[in-house]
């Protein structure tokens, strides 16, 4: 299967710029096929922007379409576990916008149906696929920064709380499954599979109770630390470091969708630099044309018949949203879907 | 008085940078009566090196000395508490190195003591006096960067735990002791007198249970949260970021001794840049000719007739040794002092 037949759930700014960004690859390999959105006249004009020839007004009839082989989930956080469910029971595969479930529970019944209807699934988790962070991976394996022993990255945007959906409980918002997720995912890319032990500091907004700042150390074996910092009251500089016992990677703003890192060892300092293809439409989002990495991954495993990513296990989506609900409920921040039981995949 | 005589409590290599540093300053205003050693070799050496007149083997004689006004303490961590008294207790006033005393209780009762004798009494933390420094308390006073809502700093020395009083617990080594006083003593500039609650988590070494790496988060009222941290084995980058509400402040390396701070606001991005003199003599650590605005502060309040600093208070050093503390039980670093009783300030 050389050209990926894209289905896309939900016609809102992510999505739009999942689209821009597919367009930037061989149109003979990334396909559109189809929009869904839970208002058809929203879905037909999101079709139109990008000649899509299908828009459907609800997601079952995506979900159903014979000539898709993955979906991209770009809807709220807290229609993403039901939304991943019904793609993978119709026989699609998943490419689902980050979280891809609220907590581990939700995450790991995507992730288990997924395996049981062997399909290809994978969160969303974008920065992974960028050039830079393929070159961070190569640099930290190398060993040129030797062991790494500290992990910072902080990531936070002064008006998030102003965006409704973040700011409500019943959307899953607040800045840790939004913004945190970023400088968790870095950590858990670095080092590797261990849970570490989790300590978080933070405050709820005082009316709906939602996280709107959230620091936590994560402590590894081998005296290795991280620390993660998601804000939505203020712009913090968004910026990476990963220091090793020989030398360190900086990744400047934005570090969750680099187009530069400055690496610092015996060698002196190297700046190496990764530009984005110019994007043909509109963008909503920073750099988001780089969300073309990812969809370019998810094509080349779905046509090696993988099931997941090497760059993203399973594994690590288990281990980030095992941290994300840690951190979570160390400040105090739980959901009803966190007393929810665990529905088993083939049910 | 306009002249400012000082002795010179110990000759190791931060007290030959004071030294240096006050040759920066005008000879009128600042003169180096004497200088004690335990050995009077080396504090004849170190007079020889700076044209000091009086050498003494023993720092009884510099305390008895009647020319001076007041001694600097360049000694290692557990000889502050005994030099300071020492000092005050012949009528000098002190300017002693960071930390002023191993835990809190040493250090109210040194400034205690002072406050008794009524003398000036001051912690070199000389970063505060920087023009750099300066410059972040005009910003943040001004309300240019809206409410701090975050502060960042990391201190990071590879080899900091190689040097060998670092290393030992019998010395109070370590690297909070050493370096987290500088992410510490920032954080409670800018957040003022609250003590945060305190969260930490590093490593201890192996042998002697110093800590070799801590991570502490300080929470503040008002959703206000610092991150602090200091590690003997990599290199972090060892700079600060101060985050309002309407703007930040940015403090590159080396930030505990900066000339350098990039502001962030609605009139965009400034870069203020604060030049050192050339040393007229070798110095041993980084940027520290800059050791002269802590000593042209002690000049001008000893000669006002004050007894503490208004940009380094005692409260403030009594609130920075308390989270140092707590950071070192924290992450289980308990030193024998820490165990010993209050000695009031007239004993």
């Amino acid at each position: 299967m050389a050209c990926l037949r894209w289905g896309i759930a939900s016609a809102g700014m992510i999505s739009n710029d999942f689209c821009v960004a597919l367009k930037t690859l061989n149109a003979e390999e990334h396909n559109i096929v189809a929009v869904a959105a839970r208002s058809l006249d929203r879905a037909k004009e999101f079709a139109e922007r990008f000649s899509i020839s299908k828009a459907y007004g609800s997601y079952e009839e995506l979900a159903n379409d014979k000539d898709i082989d993955v979906v991209y989930i770009g809807a709220i956080n807290t229609q993403h576990v039901g939304l991943s469910k019904m793609m993978l029971n119709c026989g699609k595969s998943v490419l689902c916008e980050k979280p891809l479930g609220v907590n581990l529970r939700e995450t790991k019944e995507v992730l288990s149906l997924a395996k049981e209807k062997k399909l290809f699934c994978m969160e969303a988790i974008w920065s992974r696929f960028f050039p830079a962070y393929e070159e961070i991976r190569s640099i930290v394996n190398s060993g040129k920064i030797g062991d790494v022993k500290y992990v910072y990255a902080d990531f936070g945007i002064k008006d998030l709380l102003d965006v409704p959906r973040l700011a409500k409980k019943e959307m899953a918002g607040g800045t840790i499954l939004d913004l945190g997720i970023y400088p968790v995912q870095l950590a858990v890319m670095i080092y590797g599979d261990e849970i570490p032990k989790i300590t978080t500091r933070g405050s709820l907004t005082p009316d709906e109770g939602v996280d709107e700042s959230a620091v936590a150390i994560l402590q590894y074996t081998g005296n290795r630390l991280a620390v993660v910092t998601s804000h939505g009251r203020v712009n913090t500089n968004s910026e990476a470091s990963i220091v090793g016992t020989k030398g360190s990677i900086n990744v400047p703003f934005p570090f969750w969708c680099p187009t530069k890192i400055i690496v610092n060892s015996d060698q002196g300092q190297e700046i190496k630099e990764f530009p984005l293809p110019d994007p043909p439409l509109k963008l909503n989002f920073t750099n988001s044309s780089g969300l073309r990495y990812e969809a370019e991954a998810v094509r080349k495993c779905v046509s090696e018949g993988k099931l997941e990513s090497d760059f993203l296990t399973h594994r690590q989506s288990e281990i980030i949203a095992t941290i994300l609900e840690n951190m979570r409920h160390d400040v105090g921040y739980m959901l009803e879907q966190d007393r929810q039981p665990v529905v088993m995949a083939s049910q």
